[in-house]
């Protein structure tokens, strides 16, 4: 079995995160190297991990023949750029959500992707926890009957702050980026065809950039999805999916490996499934089982479907 | 102090627990005597709660002199001509809700009332509970900070049967004007101002009526409401106010006598006001509270506010 040799590009909290993940995967996965554009933030960051190499330019990187996938943990406005070039260098690519600013961006890279053969994920928790997987497996037994609604709110509160990167518009800040993947993602996942942004209107910050906003969608099969998003404000991050015969919540839902099942007759079913502690492990060991199945990455056309709709939200607020 | 002699129009299942609730209200209020179209079926309800009178028709209810108030339990489309024939008669009116049809019926019935100097309310079980009043107690002391995202939802489900009054357009059926005042109603207890209905996108079911819908409310203050309505499916009916400091959880809010507080520090809160149990007597309380203090029902200028979104709702979904 091969081993994949790991380089993470930007080393802020989430490649921390992502780092320690590799504990969970070490049979075929190394994290080999990691840039910074300080040398001596990556030597930093490659001494508290274990990390044989470290390099002071992203450049260098990509430059490493032993490297086979790269991690792109940089803010939200360079991913698209660090994408093409990991791309071209031949590396896989999994990409910090969101995998890219808007649907050409995406475009653009899905279609280099295909063309050199190689893996582009997005490190979404959510098409890659075990949890996820499983209430598929169980909604597709149609015992839960038809989805008719769902409710997928994130309510995360920021400080107020013109120039923390949540609210500097040239950072992209904003909610939509930040927890509104996490929202649309959980929607996308359960609603079994692409749906349409039907309405969405937005509060923005004194920066311009989306403080909070409703979004309606609803898809050919009437299924629909309320989205509230908040920078301001907190709320229960409680997903709900309601079908006929029962509605599914799951807690605190970007990383959950539980969920409740409330049938309308009263009967109630707890699903447990993976570990939230391994979240970001699912999304090494995906990337791995995609590039060794060479098969598309499915879960990337669900992101496609979910950059989609954060370009339409956007289009509906510039109205 | 004067004792209140009520009258109850209609004797179906909302009736049966109105009139149980004044066994916490003996000393202000009796349940004098009840009407239906049938007599037989007014002089078995009268008999089961030990009713004095009972009349088999509407009118000799409203000629009866000894009446104050008259509780109309009647379906909803016949709820503002028997208004209107209550309050010609002199009577008081507690109806159940939705109140009227539209904002057009319930602005003449608030004429009249106010012309004839007599009570008009609707029997909203939020604007009555002690809870909702504590809460914005609480709201009050600006501890919370500003208001800014509630989620209203309301899943109920009903056996698809077209001849079933939920989905028959002849009786006004519809997840609006059942399950939907509550919504709306715990929305405009918490927004400041009287918001409109920015988008609203429902799903007819085949009848016509409304099965679901998602509605988008904003008021001047930039507070948002997201209004998550289904028929044909169930959801965890958890109302969330969200403020800057803190949210406010309602679980199975329109009889709610208890609310948990979680503030961003991560402290939290309960509050417990009022009892679940006594929701109706609560109802009964407030009108003759409202008719004591001769004052004009403050409520009922929030049920105006709710009948007018339900009214651009439908408007939305006709265009």
């Amino acid at each position: 079995m091969k081993k994949y040799n790991w380089g993470i590009i930007g080393l802020g909290e989430i490649a921390h995160q992502f780092a320690s993940a590799f504990a969970f995967s070490p049979e075929r996965n190394l994290l080999a190297a990691v840039a910074s554009r300080t040398a001596s933030k990556a030597k930093e960051f490659a001494d508290e991990y274990g990390i044989p190499t470290s390099y002071g330019s992203y450049d260098e990187l990509l430059a490493d023949q032993t490297i086979d996938i790269i991690y792109i943990a940089v803010p939200n406005k360079q991913h698209h750029s660090h994408i093409i070039q990991a791309l071209q260098a031949g590396k896989h690519v999994l990409c910090e959500k969101a995998i890219t600013m808007n649907s050409a961006e995406l475009m653009e890279a899905m279609a280099l992707a295909e063309k050199k053969s190689l893996i582009l994920a997005e490190a979404m928790t959510i098409f890659n926890m075990p949890l996820y997987k499983e209430l598929k497996r169980i909604i597709d037994t149609g015992k839960l009957g038809k989805l008719k609604m769902i409710q997928a709110p994130f309510g995360s509160y920021k400080e107020p702050d013109p120039n923390n990167r949540f609210f500097n518009p040239d950072l992209a800040g904003g909610a939509l980026l930040d927890i509104g993947t996490y929202a649309v993602s959980f929607a996308r996942w359960f609603l079994t065809e692409q749906p349409t942004v039907k309405a969405s209107v937005m509060e923005p910050f004194s920066t311009g950039v989306d403080e909070q906003s409703i979004t309606i969608l609803q898809n050919e099969k009437n299924e629909m999805a309320a989205v509230t998003l908040s920078f301001q404000s907190k709320a229960p991050k409680v997903g709900v999916v309601s079908f006929e015969n029962a509605y599914i919540t799951v807690n605190d839902y970007p990383r959950a490996d539980r969920a409740e099942l409330y049938f309308n007759d009263g009967t109630t079913e707890t699903i447990i499934s993976g570990s939230s502690e391994q979240a970001l492990a699912y999304e090494i060991e995906a990337m791995t089982d995609f590039i060794e199945k060479k098969q598309p990455n499915r879960s990337l056309f669900l992101t496609r479907d979910v950059i989609d709709l954060l370009d339409q939200m956007q289009q509906e607020w510039a109205k």
